[in-house]
């Protein structure tokens, strides 16, 4: 049978009429999305956020936005403007060490649950101020563009920015690329210098390494399927079919 | 081949991957709605809407609002508030005509999409608010909800209630319901109060069966296949198999 909608040949699948209730479902949820979203964010606005690139010296932009849509987003700005903290009486709430592009894709994103043009650098960026703001939905959104654009050339330096940050899942996807090319680890022009600034990084990665090599041994020998594995870091055990597995 | 979703039998449909692919679009947008939806529309409010039951006597309980979600959501709000009407000066909207309730959910509506509890009585009330202050998305809904719950015994009620609110989607539903039963029209209540209330919109109907039964007539001496129907009413031409279509 053909699919209606790629038009190639399959063997398992959903009916037309399934499809179609699906598609109308998908169609009223895009609807209720462009209603839902505020595309005016600097009307009657009742805070402005301004972006600090290490310092105030220079003269900052302001981001206009509203307190009643930061505190829904984000549980930070709820604490601190539901408190009467300073930022709520003041009206401004300065953001340290974020450029002012990367602080007018957040505040957006809080209004349109979109990023437009983003790329590996803004959604780095994007992910610590989601981190630190307790985002979800922008975190997820990040950890999946950063795992999608995941290759051999910025895995390292992906995997020792996001090691920091507790994005899990891109963590596990990094290592096992690095893990998978551990007979080029050395020549590689981050291994020095990762060895000098951050040796306890460069130790978590030999560890998994080692851990994977052990359990792919006992497996050789036929033990893997009586036994557990006997090596495992930091929660992810490391099995004969090269896959990372996290077990928590 | 069985459906993967409902396990019916069919011939036609998508694979498991195409399907598969649209569920996870469809588990996004969700998780996009929960996110934009703001749960606490009473937070840093800047804004009251009180509703005024044909007057302003009794002692009103007002909406809270924000001038930044309405003007979002409806042309009508944002031509009142962005122009520094009065209303937009003193923070308060008097809405007439409408009760507590209906401006709750109104409100309500603004900020989740949703409407809690929906009923037919409910439905009519949103739809004049939403037709007033432009809230297509509202409409719709309301337009659904009307259509999907119309039979023999609202039908009358709901034509004459929405044939003055441009509702044309009920208005035709309605209509056809009432002529496919217009052999028990006189013995409805409501006739004889038509004809004294409202003679035009009954004859409308008798208009809208005139030309259904002149147009079967002519299909029936197999004239209907050459020659365009004879009649039509209101952009509505009614065919032989009784169904309403609208050309425009």
């Amino acid at each position: 049978m053909r699919c209606i909608s790629c038009n190639g040949r399959y063997d398992a699948g959903t009916c037309k009429k399934c499809h179609e209730d699906l598609k109308k479902c998908h169609e009223d949820l895009k609807a209720k999305v462009a209603f839902l979203t505020t595309s005016q964010p600097d009307s009657f606005s009742d805070v402005v956020l301004f972006a600090a690139d290490g310092g105030y010296a220079q003269a900052a932009v302001p981001v206009p936005a509203h307190k009643a849509v930061l505190v829904s987003r984000s549980p930070v700005f709820n604490a601190m403007l539901e408190n009467e903290m300073e930022e709520s009486l003041s009206g401004i709430i300065k953001i340290r060490d974020v450029s002012y592009g990367t602080l007018r894709a957040f505040v957006n994103y809080l209004y349109t649950a979109e990023v437009v043009c983003l790329d590996q650098q803004l959604a780095c960026d994007l992910l610590v101020m989601a981190e630190k703001y307790q985002v979800h939905h922008l975190k997820d959104l990040c950890q999946k563009f950063l795992v999608a654009n995941l290759n051999w050339e910025n895995s390292f330096s992906t995997y020792t920015f996001v090691h920091q940050h507790n994005a899990k899942k891109i963590i596990e996807a990094a290592l096992t690329l690095i893990i998978d090319n551990m007979d080029k680890l050395t020549a590689r022009e981050e291994y020095d210098e990762l060895k000098e600034k951050d040796p306890q990084l460069l130790f978590e990665i030999y560890e998994a390494y080692l851990s994977k090599q052990v359990n792919k041994a006992a497996a050789q020998k036929g033990s893997s399927a009586s036994h557990p594995p006997k090596f495992n870091w930091g929660g992810m055990y490391f099995e004969d079919d090269d896959e990372v597995q996290d077990y928590d």
